[in-house]
């Protein structure tokens, strides 16, 4: 088992799930206790918990909550957690896990253990399989968040380069911020911070510059969802930067564990592409950052194609994007997986 | 002359500079009344007045304050100005036109004036060259604020757009925000609401996503400095959208008036970016955005080299960015021109 980390987004005991109010970070930690499945759709849809492998573990134990009530059906409680958010795989293959052994008479709770456990040790997997990549490109950017926040615990793109770390490589990460919602500046910042693992806040708009200037050896982003043809879903802006590392000759890998892979899904172009509120742009803390009455668009993901992609870090190791249809295949004989999402 | 336009950046009168206070837009439009040099350079450092051409206007006007005091030496006013920012050319034409004028005893504010009224019209007719490039291509993405408030009156960027939206072309504008400052957000949809050209505000995240999806006719910027070789500075995130519009085969232009250009330099290389502080990036209205103590870095600008670039909008036409050494020298052989610049 690999050790805990100091960071642990959602945790379940006492007959409930408690999580941290990412809305709230690094301003305050605060944990919500919730009981009801409800209240882990809301968390959910409104990024109290976001992070595709932690939003599949906290649907798990969504589907757990509502079997402990006497009247819940698997097939309500996955309708209501399925209709939250459209674009991470994960939140299907969590819901999907707990919903079959629920509804085949077996223990939600287990099933939703099990899961949970599953994640934490792929990331880690994903740690030490991708921590050798970056021991001679330790200048790494990442954009938005995929750290234990987003995850349970490790991360997806955060855990080659804690483990390189931990193993003494020089390890400095460029820090997107990630407008709208600032998962970079908030959330990775503070998962750094928490490590003493050096970094730096840009904004967004700078990657381009950095990259040009030969201060990025390479770029790790997490996935929201991965077609069977390599192209990905992730946090908008993603795609920027992948465009921005190839011009530059930069390596631009994706870290993701087996549940943000849709075996069904052939190629990017049919990813749900979920589009929030316009709020989201135009306000921040109260704050108008427009004129007032300012439309605006607001997609949170963007899909990035195959082609943009150096390879891919999976807790069986580092693939190639045209490697991916080969290796589910070949993962699919050996160890049939649930199905879900839409 | 060109028709006056709704919004002016700011003009001199009764012996005073007076300038909107772009620091408060949108909330507030405040006009502030300068009568010393010193605050007009402060007024430039703190962004107060921004944009390449505008600050050149008001560096002119400054050199005018200061020859207004009768212990003002044209060196000592000039040395002061020019320490204000570094990237944007048209800020040393600005103060050398008038420093040349005051030193040679000539009115100091016969030469700003002038200086400004060739602004004013060198932008109408980047607005008259430009705006048959939008007639087809009215979905027009553009970045950081390169209209009226930018330049005086009229705008770089946002000259064709006025004139194609006033003769009646679809015009529709993606204002990406350009964090830090948000100029995008703030400025350029502030201005735009105020001409009822239609208009949604996008994180820069999304420009690369509404691109892929063919939402994206064209892109025009400004520029805070143009080489001979056709290479630019201009905001931070300007290289960005180049790139992706090229990856995308979406036209990439460029508007600049005369004073953008600086024909002693090669290349974009060789152009100064100004570092700015980190608190730019890390706070925003005065909410953290980032942990307490996160490291930032902030370049106000990038270079985008000249191969993005599909053509430059100058007083004199559409011009392919490797002519623009060509167009300079025979510019330069009918209208000898003030040197400037660092």
């Amino acid at each position: 088992m690999p050790k805990t980390m100091p960071v642990r987004a959602l945790w379940f005991s006492g007959g409930r799930l408690h999580l941290i109010d990412q809305r709230k970070l690094p301003g305050r930690k605060q944990i919500l206790h919730l009981s009801r499945v409800e209240q882990v759709a809301e968390a959910i849809r409104t990024l109290t918990v976001r992070g595709a492998p932690a939003i599949g573990v906290a649907a798990a134990y969504g589907m757990v909550l509502a079997s402990q009530r006497g009247d819940g059906s698997p097939e309500a409680a996955a309708r209501l957690l399925r209709s939250t958010r459209p674009t991470a795989f994960d939140l299907f293959v969590g819901i999907e896990t707990v919903r079959t052994a629920w509804a085949d008479g077996k223990d939600p709770l287990e099933a939703a253990d099990a899961y949970r456990t599953r994640i934490v040790e792929e990331c880690h997997q994903i740690g030490e399989a991708g921590a050798p990549l970056f021991r001679r490109r330790p200048r790494v950017l990442t954009h938005c968040n995929a750290g234990a926040l987003a995850t349970v615990e490790w991360g997806t793109s955060l855990a080659p380069l804690r483990v390189a770390w931990q193993q003494g490589a020089p390890i400095f990460v460029w820090v997107d911020e990630t407008r709208p919602l600032l998962q970079g500046s908030r959330l990775t910042a503070w998962e750094l911070q928490q490590e003493k693992i050096p970094y730096a806040v840009i904004v967004d708009n700078a990657a381009g510059y950095f990259m040009q200037s030969g201060e990025v050896d390479a770029v790790i982003v997490g996935a929201d969802r991965i077609a069977r043809n390599g192209d990905f879903a992730n946090k908008i802006g993603t795609y920027e930067k992948a465009v921005l590392a190839k011009e530059n000759g930069i390596p631009f890998y994706v870290a993701a564990p087996w549940s943000t892979f849709d075996q069904k899904r052939r190629s990017g172009a049919s990813i749900p592409v979920e589009e929030r509120n316009g709020a989201e742009v135009l306000r921040l803390g109260g704050k108008a950052l427009a004129p007032t009455g300012s439309p605006a668009r607001n997609p949170a993901f963007d899909v990035t194609p195959a082609r943009f992609v150096t390879a891919y870090i999976t807790p069986a190791g580092i693939t190639a994007p045209g490697k991916v249809a080969d290796l589910l295949r070949r993962r699919h004989a050996s160890t049939p997986r649930h199905a879900g999402g839409r």
